[in-house]
């Protein structure tokens, strides 16, 4: 028997605390406003704690998340495992090399599996558009946390992209936000769009034509109908794209598109689309330079700027253990007011 | 410092607790029927705290358990990995390929070092035969857990399942439990049948005759002798195996069988194996439907029966956590009587 | 809010409990025999801790260790993650087959990240001499712990040699240690050497001409600027090389020696140079056997003398958890006198 005490996490939320109404973090399209402030919120919450001398606190203690990633990972995989300990949460890394996914079993037998077992929180990553939902549909009770599927979502990317924006700009409305790059594959350049939406920013979208999603065409913001995304601005002269931006992002642009025929060369796309001194020298001063990671140094982005004084890259990274650790604290039923005392 | 206390493990155990005399879990062919209910019996406490809101005792604190796997595995590894956290021990796992495997290092040599780094128990997973009992010879103090070795024996399945039956049944005597499919290759039908036998259940074994294991043929129970096994009815028609069936366990048809030329087609094995509606309106009317998983729905059972009012195959899961947590709190010198106080 | 306490860390030193210079942990040769003191003192005392029934003290509670390991190993990942543990810190283990790395992403930009997570300390193994180099000069604050580089350096092993043998002689001054086997591509054999000096023992490293390091020919201690080494005596005859020793310490060889054209055969190899009992029959009467493991029985040295009486090889695998969590409760601040009080 242990004379240590946890502090209660409640079930049922004052109204006055925030808006949650997820039972999973699937993506940000169906997050209001309301909701992604909850999450900030705690977010600020949670930074206090990283920033303590002893950076942990029991307030998942008991909880089990389980990290499923069917596609290799370092720094995602890595942030939740760390946000689940700074809560106290026992996590559990299951990769697909070391899985039953060779013995072909499949994802909803593996997924009630692990919930069976008594799993709170499910993360997943998968390389198929959708997988997570196909989970959630058929977990039950528990939580699924989408750490990206495909080239569709990413939505823990974007919450701590909007965290890191507001914590510099406390407000987003009418920030322009510019992404720079593979627009089309880009999982994290979706899932932004919805929250930098959702959060009044005005987006703007940067790539050659064969890199952007379909229905999205050069000039002003194509219907929600024809791309089934928001509302954004579309161009595909970086100089424009970047004239008076707030943030600028650029995203990370894999070898297989050149290898697809997307691209005549790597040199040529860095030419055209690096994001470079020369070019953010157009943006707003005080802009933010950002990059969801792993990076490509020369090619999407110069190595100068990557490191120089407007990068908050590293930060972040910092902050995203921040921003998953408020989410896996609100999915295991855990209430703003309360958190952390 | 801390002033947190945990509860004492005694060395030393009464008698009138329950019999455990076991430094290693390698088999069911050599345990009683009173070591078993002492395993079901502490089972049953430890899926109370399962059931807690912190599902987390500190009764194995300090103590480590190191999941030693050289074949892929998702539950199993995981439904350890849990059982361990839940009782507060650490849980080390190492995988054959990220292990010095790949250098050549000899299985008792790894066996031998992970103890001397102050292990207490050793899970082990491989795909040969005899693998743990060969480590378990080697290793001096500490224990071994087979967590499964070729198509030898998976004790610790056994155990869960004989634990689910109980739950059910409460006495496990004279009860009917039919297993079907690849019996010759299941190392979970075989660890059953000890564990079953044991039990005084009445064992009956089906599936084509090529998947039966050497000696066992069709009709009433050959002796020992013949077979290495425990006495079990043997059948191929499956609906004469689960007439009366108070349980019907459906084992895995694993594809290299129709590879091997063991099978003319797995269509074929469905057609003539599959555990359908139809067949079980022969078993009991209380019967049960397991399954030890990864479960291939449409070949050795039909998706609906799978998810059917029978089926207790999550909870099948759910009680592995639990007895493995059991075993491991045995193995590490805990007491039943004191357990968990 | 939890009632635990834990005991300060104080991030001052008293001058007077021991040397400590070092931010990370790279190789032997720019340690002083004050600092190695220091360490094989602490040892001492994780020693003490690793004997306890609990074998736990929260001296490294919310700190977070990353075991970054781009080459498969068994033993000194497990014994890092064991070390961090029984310390109470987190330790997250990342291997390159399941990281970006797959991605491209630079070893920088890897652990760049990984600090920004907010882990302490970096356990990195590489199989490029230099990468924990180049990451150190990379990573700002926080630290680097060299697990193995290349050929280059293995500083934790060669400082658990250390303990252990001063465990047994109590002062190393002039004891006579040999190295058998292929220095020329060992590690170990490289920080043995710079920590040996260090404690002034006399060094002998023996091995087939086409087995040792550039610069080193046979006679008496080549000058440290034509080798790049301290001061060794090299002996190609293993009988030479034994007379008196009172360590005779077997390295591992690696099939790839022969592939690659350096020995005529492995069986040829055992011949001149296996570790015999017949051979230690020249070594002092109270010698040390050793080897970092993994060993190959039959080749490098006999299978009765690797579990006879002078082996202490299960001795330096027990010591080398006590000795990395020395190491990592000094990277994070810790001091000698406060130390698991």
């Amino acid at each position: 028997m242990t004379t240590t005490t946890v502090p209660p996490i409640e079930s049922t939320k004052p109204a006055s605390e925030g808006a949650w109404r997820h039972q999973h973090v699937l993506d940000l399209d169906d997050f209001g406003r309301d909701e992604i402030e909850t999450v900030l919120n705690l977010t600020d919450r949670m930074r206090e704690v990283l920033d303590r001398r002893i950076a942990r606190v029991p307030a998942l203690r008991g909880h089990t998340v389980v990290n499923l990633f069917y596609e290799a990972s370092t720094r995602t995989r890595a942030s939740f495992e760390l946000a689940g300990k700074v809560l106290g949460a026992d996590v559990i890394s299951l990769t697909a090399s070391a899985s039953s996914v060779v013995k072909g079993e499949s994802l909803i037998d593996t997924v009630r599996t692990i919930r069976a077992m008594g799993s709170d929180v499910i993360v997943m990553r998968h390389s198929s558009a959708g997988a997570p939902y196909l989970a959630s549909e058929q977990i039950g009770t528990g939580s699924i946390v989408n750490a990206g599927d495909g080239a569709h979502a990413h939505p823990t990317q974007a919450l701590l992209d909007l965290y890191t924006m507001r914590k510099h700009f406390g407000d987003l409305t009418g920030k322009r936000v510019v992404m720079v790059g593979d627009i089309s594959h880009s999982r994290v350049a979706r899932s932004d769009m919805w929250g930098l939406a959702a959060m009044g920013a005005e987006v703007v979208v940067c790539g050659p034509p064969t890199l952007l999603p379909r229905g999205l065409r050069v000039g002003d913001r194509p219907a929600h109908a024809e791309t089934g995304l928001p509302r954004v601005r579309v161009e595909t002269d970086i100089t424009k794209a970047i004239e008076g931006a707030h943030v600028v992002m650029a995203l990370r642009l894999q070898n297989e598109r050149q290898q697809g025929g997307l691209l005549p060369s790597m040199h040529e796309y860095a030419l055209q689309y690096q994001v470079t001194a020369a070019r953010l020298a157009h943006a707003h001063p005080e802009h933010l330079l950002m990059h969801p990671g792993p990076k490509n140094e020369g090619i999407e982005i110069a190595g100068d700027v990557a490191s120089g004084q407007h990068s908050i890259i590293e930060e972040q990274v910092t902050n995203g253990v921040a921003v998953r650790a408020a989410l896996l604290y609100l999915l295991c039923g855990g209430t703003a007011t309360e958190a952390l005392r």
